[in-house]
């Protein structure tokens, strides 16, 4: 019997660690593998013949890992390059060396492009048992073919609370002093997390990557905003850019002053542009930083659960030998309560893509998003994992994998 | 029957509302009072007579007020001055005209000084059958003479999950990318915050105010931590200083940039000088901002608890004609397990002090929390109670009351 091997790649989320519990359930349940290995830090350490046996994980370590943020097993950033045939050589010959059929690559983006290419070097070199299978996930929710991918209901719910929260907090002042608070987020290239933060149903006023920005417009529905009710809530992606694709986080007098580090984001020149203007007496920012993608103890249920069946569904689709190159998605059917199952699709067809908020789901003037887009997001963020607090009132985490090796 | 008057004031908590519940919970199973108002936006609002009645609250209004966060009464950050003889007097009248007898007032600092001047003006124009009793709250836990104040165990709490979660999410990186993180909390003036994500074991280095800050000491430790790991993890206190005053947040740099407007606080001061001294390639801040005071999806049950039923106590001791111008503060018992009283001081000796952060619980060097700060604040972050969720899979939370009127 051969073995096979987990890693994780790319940002960290609240449940990615759920995907690999899966992998390693499923195998328990159904031992197609004599050993299931975890890769440490990803195709880099694999590279290394960094491993550690998740074979015989007992169920509270199972459990424990399934509440535990970020990357259990390590991540990396390494980007397998096409032409650079060595490093393909070397994960075949350690894969050999240890018998391992199949990897399962968890992550994003690149992850998908990882596993596509491992696939194409096999079959052009017909190098045969040697299969590589993608689990996506990522809190940006930008990878298409999936409806939807593991790592974003539970960075979106704690946005969508936090949002909630912070517009109790900021009301809480008389209507005499003015305020705006602004709300950073994640997402480089889509607006999927800022817009969670619409889910509130508070915000006045949502910037994304995907309209372009404009600052006359802004400022006058800032303005008008304020004159209404006095506080002005906008949530903001950090990725949002002017019409010529300038990123806002780029203004010119940062550069200046900081030459090649760019310090403050989105928010913070919103917040410039805004006290420049003398529209409000305050301004606030709150950047949700790394906090939204791996506040774990507010993982979503649905998004947990998801991500753990993935796993298993991933693991039991490698009992077809021919199965290999292919991403495991999230399917939503169209049933009226929602329900999902899982499928696969070729990982090359995800791998260089970038999946859009959907530009039919903004509302006009920055106001915010569509009925149509909170139906999609609500049963995503849907539900409360148990929690399991440790004597210190802690969450109980499980060490990571990489500090045991 | 008389009347009483419940008002908040001064920053939110994710439990000052529990305190309201507990007062109005109180007099429905004790009515000392016909009516239990509630004056919108404290002194600010008393002043406008905007009161609405929270006598007759049901049981899931009550339980939905104790897990909403902010001041559902609305604050206020206006504050009476002892000159002011004209807002006296209108206090005075509009208690008579309103039959209120007693006034709660829900705050830190400030609102001590509020309950023991309108005491002191009551007793020395003998003026009888008017009360004042202070309640404390304070996420930054700075208020003398109590143990410790409601509303800092749950912001603990979410500081030290999120310190937690944060290490996880930076140290799944390979050792080879060198990376400091930095995480900035709340508190001008006292450490305790910021010293709660010592809780999470996690911690390098702690920058607090009560400590001068050294930067080649610092930038020192930073390189250490770096050499031995690879990755450094900071919390700092919005308040950190220089030996002579001067905040870390109000660099040079960025006063000359942005006029009067600070922005970005120690957090980016902090990082400005490791990158500067070129000590990581990566640094990240996370400044929690009001998320910290207003995660209610994270209150300690605990401080909720303690919140409700210092509440209670509260307006147990106005039974007494005589009790005014006391705050009702929390006392530690000494025993082994952790049990709190409540028990009662003069407002005034509150009302004009800072309760710092121990330096005797401060590690050398930076260093952290000792045992002893650590034993303090443990059980002050214990537990979860139950939050209930409305349909749309988000924390249910009671409208505010300064909407409702």
């Amino acid at each position: 019997m051969s073995n096979c091997i987990i890693a994780q790649s790319g940002g960290p989320s609240s449940v990615i660690n759920a995907t690999v519990a899966g992998i390693v359930k499923a195998n328990q349940l159904n031992p197609l593998y004599e050993h299931v290995y975890g890769g440490l830090n990803g195709i880099e350490g694999i590279l290394q013949e960094r491993f550690v046996d998740l074979t015989n994980m007992s169920d509270l370590e199972n459990r424990l890992l399934q509440q535990t943020p970020s990357c259990a097993l390590g991540s990396c950033r390494y980007k397998l390059k096409r032409d650079n045939e060595a490093d393909f050589q070397k994960i075949i010959s350690i894969m050999d060396h240890y018998q391992i059929e199949t990897m399962f690559y968890i992550g994003g983006n690149d992850s998908m492009d990882t596993v596509a290419a491992l696939s194409e070097y096999t079959a052009s070199h017909q190098i045969a048992n040697h299969r590589f299978v993608g689990c996506p996930k990522t809190v940006d929710n930008d990878l298409v073919e999936t409806d939807h991918c593991p790592g974003f209901g539970s960075a979106a719910k704690f946005i969508a609370a936090t949002a909630l929260q912070c517009w109790y907090d900021i009301n809480a002042y008389p209507s005499s002093r003015t305020e705006v608070f602004i709300l950073e987020t994640m997402g480089r290239d889509a607006g999927w997390l800022a817009a969670s933060a619409c889910l509130s149903n508070k915000v006045d006023i949502l910037i994304v990557p995907e309209e372009p920005f404009n600052k006359e417009h802004f400022l006058n529905r800032v303005k008008d905003v304020i004159a209404l009710r006095s506080k002005c809530f906008v949530a903001v992606s950090e990725g949002a850019r002017y019409i010529d694709g300038t990123y806002l986080s780029c203004g010119e007098a940062r550069s200046e002053l900081f030459g090649h580090t760019v310090l403050g984001g989105a928010g913070r020149a919103l917040e410039q542009m805004i006290l420049d203007a003398g529209i409000a007496s305050r301004c606030k920012v709150q950047d949700l930083s790394i906090a939204q993608r791996c506040h774990a103890t507010e993982q979503s249920l649905t998004d947990v659960t998801e991500s753990f069946q993935l796993g298993m569904s991933a693991h039991m689709r490698t009992a077809d030998p021919s199965f290999t190159g292919r991403m495991v998605g999230l399917k939503r059917l169209p049933t009226e309560q929602y329900v999902v199952s899982c499928f696969d699709v070729d990982a090359e067809k995800v791998a260089n893509f970038v999946k859009n908020f959907p530009s039919q789901w903004l509302l006009p003037d920055y106001g915010g998003i569509s009925e149509e887009a909170r139906q999609y997001m609500l049963p995503l963020i849907k539900g409360t994992p148990e929690i399991i607090y440790d004597e210190t009132g802690l969450p109980a985490y499980i060490k990571p994998y990489y500090l045991v090796r």
